[in-house]
């Protein structure tokens, strides 16, 4: 009997349910008869605050979790539209997902295919993973302000940092660098965030003497961005904060050839929730409707899900499928579903 | 009579002599018969603190605090030193002497100099300049930790944001942006961190209505990296929070050829305190000695400081020279004191 799984689709705004549709043909491409996707698609994002008001009920998010994984295209309106002004799509839709599913692994791969033009100069062999913390750090939402408006107005932000969240993710991280090249940096700000950076530098170093094998790296977050820029080759595993770990992405995105071509995963290894897979980029709605964006990342991001789901070499084959059509590209203009068939074709049997 | 400047000057640590003797050379050589500086020195550092223990007394700050100015090398011991293990260098000094001074500007001019190779293929016309703020944010010290050690530790940090802080900074940022391009893009993460990012969205919008010739942009802390290596000539001012801001101006200094070259000013606009002025590279222990350091960092810091005491066309000769001398360089290596010299001879009457 084939395996079932129950996948829940968010498509999102803008570009979303287009890259959305290609990813879910890629998948179906990629599979094989023993796995059954079915699927449930979900109405959430800016389109869907318009209409109702709502962004994530609590019965949309049990709706959610109750799936065995999740496909996100992108969320969030046209930048400005004052009916968006009071809804903030990130945190009650995006972040509320990472936060409530306790996606505490944020898996960021970056690899600079061949064929891809980045603004380096001379890029060298890119290929790292940023292991990004997903429920802890400046993203908590402990904030608060008073006087607001006034000249006296005072406006903190906390970031929150816990040895059983710091350590969960540490451990994950050693554990992707001990399948990988064995070397795992760490980022922080430690010369000034003393507190929570030495959290973070005592919880490395003690989960290090359990991977004798992987050889551990420090950099403040300022200079590792200088090195992503000028030897971006240096990294295999990154391991850092949430807030790091967005601007860290980015940047590597960047390098990598736009984060057009950036997956990521929001993982709860422990499997209590459904993990979560999206493109990095967001809702982009200047072209949204064009059939013009790149569903690459998309795509790249369901071979995440099906390494997630233990189907690696049906991963595998996704990213071999989307390298191969990305070395093959001569700058010539393909619309959307033409990269999707196209991707989905050299899956084909 | 000549005008004295009482000038402090801390070389620090490592190739911190090294590059401010050089600096102190190009500044005595730029400077016209109505200017003299009367220079302190002071030993402060982790060489001082290895010696005495202390880091900075209150009779040093005082002392540092009643010049006009101070010129700073580069503080920081030799990293895993396990004598520094429980001195913070950095915050007990640099960032003590940038807070207690009030140093609210922290001015980071980014320029691509003619002959400077960059990291990027296609920099474009690199022009920018920083204001990144320097006494707020997470860089207060504001935070702690509880059951430090065990399972259960959690360790906070708080970002503090005042309207008095935010907008006597953005004040600047606008009025700088008034002397140049015109254009002034807001760095932060409005849509994460909600309390802060609306205080710097609000202040932003507010004092734009007084220089209603500067065209005002706003771009995510992460995003802003994308633009940095895909089209920072897009660039005029940027103003930001002090830990968004060091980490941007790192990136900063990698596109446009490395922090070797990077000047900065920790600025008092008020004039209550004495303004500093530094490069923005470390300490460098691994090379300090050998009288291989690059001192143009330095001496684009003593541009920066006669700015700001208003001797404007010496800054502009000594930025001139500097520039002169960097696009002359070809890969040949000279001594630390050989490219000073070179720089002060460019100045000689
Ligand atoms: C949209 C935003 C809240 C989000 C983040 O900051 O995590 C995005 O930038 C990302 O990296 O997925
Ligand atoms: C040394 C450190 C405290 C400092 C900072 O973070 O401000 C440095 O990185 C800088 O940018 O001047």
């Amino acid at each position: 009997m084939p395996r079932t799984v129950r996948l829940a689709v968010i498509p999102g705004d803008g570009i979303g349910p287009e890259v959305v549709a290609e990813a879910l043909k890629v998948l179906r491409a990629a599979v094989g008869d023993e796995t059954r996707f079915e699927e449930t698609h979900f109405s959430l994002g800016a389109g869907r605050f318009l209409e109702t008001g709502d962004v994530l009920t609590d019965d949309d998010l049990a709706a959610v979790a109750s799936h065995d994984a999740i496909l996100l295209g992108a969320v969030g309106g046209v930048p400005g539209d004052p009916r968006l002004a009071n809804a903030n799509i990130e945190r009650g839709l995006l972040l509320k997902l990472r936060f409530s599913l306790d996606h505490y692994v944020n898996l960021r791969p970056t690899v600079l295919h061949p064929g891809v033009e980045s603004p380096l100069a001379a890029p060298g062999d890119v290929d790292f993973v940023v292991v990004r913390e997903g429920t802890e750090g400046p993203y908590v939402g402990n904030g608060g302000a008073i006087r607001v408006g006034t000249p006296a107005e005072v406006a903190n932000e906390v970031s929150v940092n816990t040895a059983f969240g710091v350590e969960r993710v540490v451990r994950y991280a050693f554990a992707a660098a001990s399948g990988r090249r064995k070397k795992l940096t760490l980022v922080h700000k430690t010369n000034v965030l003393v507190f929570a950076g030495g959290l973070w530098k005592r919880t490395v170093d003690a989960v290090a003497v359990e991977f004798p094998d992987v050889a551990v790296d420090y950099l403040h977050v300022d200079a590792a961005t200088i090195f992503l820029v000028t030897d971006p080759a240096r990294f295999d595993v990154i391991v850092t904060d949430n807030l790091f770990g967005d601007i860290l992405t980015d940047l590597a995105g960047a390098i990598s050839g736009g984060i057009g071509l950036a997956a990521s995963g929001n993982i709860n290894p422990d499997g209590r929730f459904p993990s979560m897979f999206e493109p990095v980029h967001g809702s982009a709605p200047d072209i949204a409707g064009k059939g013009i964006a790149d569903p690459t990342a998309a795509i790249l991001s369901v071979a995440l899900l099906l390494d997630h789901l233990g189907l690696a070499d049906d991963a595998e084959r996704v990213r071999g499928a989307a390298s191969d059509d990305i070395a093959g590209r001569d700058g010539s203009t393909r619309s959307t579903s033409e990269i999707g068939d196209a991707i989905a074709a050299r899956l084909a049997p």
